[in-house]
């Protein structure tokens, strides 16, 4: 009765096997697919190492995959880059559309890579999927920059939650740094919560404007003026450019009115033309100055073990929130109890014991 | 073996009596209880209702106690008082020590009694309690108006946690509606995270300052002048006089550069002097002002439902968290699983599906 193990276990109801042939068949085929998936792991990381585009673009693909055997593979190949990470300069850039943010990343950019350094370009934008054509999907819109040998450009990774994409985002960082980039932008559109997840993953958080007519800030979420370590008044050219230097007087002038910052860094306000590519030398000098200042109050590494902090608390208090908001008996209920607050039936408090208790 | 019925539960160990008797004893008992907690509510949400400060201060210490029969009794009061709530206009006041909030809303709490106004005082400050000598624990500081007919006045609730002190005040502000006070001040210290909750409990938010050196904004919060409908600059007197003119401009400089507030109102600076009780009936004209602003665009009605929903969903957040992170199992794992991402080890991710899975 002896019968050569099937080299599959899908074939399973074939018929005449026995469930030990069967049992003995799977475990192979697991134990053998497992050690493949290692090599494909180890040779993955290496070639991260060893700089390749290739690579990173894959890593990142199973990063952004949401099959679960993909989640395993990426976890394994972040643990092991994980060394190798932390080097860069992570830098932050938000604007509203029509800013000229696209114009001014590749400028940025192009400096960078013209000083030597290797730029990493990713972004988070939840809404975006490639099909509806999100901010950095059209590569054409950096045309120069996307030529450089020393630039890696990555659309957002598409999704309707802003924690997924956040963490596509925030672990690719590790993958481009583990591959030897050593300056990441983030780049994000500033209207909802997504610049709120870029600042609590970058170093420097840069606010792209525009002179306006009227209300400087107009357009701009509440909050977002505080959290940048600087302004930067983009299209300050030509006609611009007067009211570009009143806008600089303004944004001064309201920065220094706001409480000091944990890193002691006294936020700054400059000009720029992305599209004349001035200005852009002034601003990484301003940034550089900024790392260095951090590094030596010690702010630097401090606030990066404070975002990791972040992300660990926020992950596990998303997960239970919707766990919870996800039952359909709570879904239910909390229409109910809504209802009867908004009726004047109920407090707040009672509802939510309420709720508590039907889950408990 | 006819035994009367014990009167009291406790003593059912005593030795000779069945078990069915007990039990008859004691559902007996219960029964009474219940009846006389129902009719002892009803009698205080009568006095309530007629105004009795006896009663609301009664009501307010069930609300406060930690015991669970009284939060039961607390509940059923404030359902019962519910329909008559909600009519006041309820005004938050924060502002550094120093800044004369005492004897600004004694000023403020007199010109409103002035004008037939019924004034509740209540505040939040969870690291207060009446030993410790809270803001209000004081009365002394309020010498007139505590002895106004019209006002109320009541410390801060005790407790460590901000949730628990915030809840408090907010059942409290129910019980002082009910109870006919038409004006409800709350108060907190503009420090720690507590003007967030006072600001999500009052329909309007007052910031008081002084004209200080340099740094206006020193020692304030980061946030909260965007939470301000008005910022009142106090102590605008004799040589302070000319500061506090040159600070209001600074101040409305600055608001202006803030985006449009959801309400529509531009928020406002304006100069008093509490010691002198000059300037109160202007705020008091401002405030009225935007009360009849937001309720011409319905944004007064919705916002406090927005309010509503807001401390339901965080009252189940942090519930949830607390329910999660207080599991021994999980601190000793939290520990260990920030010591591995602090040494690079793992990520903020992996880390956190770690500690998920140990929960399920």
């Amino acid at each position: 009765m002896s019968k050569k193990p099937k080299s599959s276990a899908l074939h399973e109801t074939d018929g005449v096997s026995s469930q030990s042939e069967i049992t003995n068949a799977s475990s192979i085929k697991r134990i053998q697919d497992k050690r493949k998936a290692k090599l494909v792991t180890k040779t993955l990381v290496t070639e991260i190492l060893n700089g390749s585009i290739t690579a990173l673009s894959r890593a990142i693909t199973l990063v952004e995959s949401s099959n679960p055997k993909h989640l395993q593979q990426a976890n394994d190949v972040i643990k092991l880059c994980l060394p190798h990470a932390n080097k860069s300069i992570r830098i932050g850039i938000t604007g509203v559309p029509g800013v000229g943010k696209s114009t001014f990343i590749e400028a940025f950019g192009l400096h960078l890579t013209s000083i030597g350094k290797k730029v990493a370009v990713l972004a988070v934008d939840p809404s975006s999927s490639l099909s509806k054509g999100s901010i950095l999907g059209d590569k054409t819109r950096m045309e120069d920059l996307v030529k450089s040998e020393n630039a890696f450009i990555r659309p957002s990774a598409s999704g309707t939650s802003l924690g997924g994409v956040a963490r596509k985002t925030r672990e690719s960082i590790i993958l481009c740094e583990a591959a030897g980039f050593d300056s990441i932008i983030i780049e994000t559109v500033g209207v909802g919560q997504s610049e709120t997840a870029v600042h609590s993953m970058v170093d420097f958080f840069l606010l792209l404007k525009i002179a306006g007519a009227g209300d400087e800030l107009q357009g701009i979420k509440r909050g977002i003026i505080e959290m940048a370590d600087a302004i930067a008044i983009n299209k300050a050219d030509g006609e611009n450019l007067k009211a570009a230097k009143l806008a600089k007087v303004e944004f001064n002038r309201a920065l220094h009115l706001y409480p000091q910052k944990d890193s002691e860094w006294q936020p700054k306000v400059s000009l720029c033309s992305a599209l004349h590519r001035e200005g852009i030398d002034e601003l990484w000098l301003l940034i550089s100055e900024y790392i260095e200042h951090t590094k030596a109050n010690n702010y630097f590494e401090e606030h990066r073990r404070e975002q990791n902090k972040f992300w660990l608390l926020q992950t596990i208090e998303d997960r239970l929130k919707s766990d919870f908001f996800n039952q359909p008996e709570i879904k239910v209920a909390l229409k109910t109890q809504l209802h009867l607050i908004e009726e004047g039936k109920t407090t707040p408090f009672v509802a939510a014991e309420y709720l508590l208790r039907l889950n408990d």
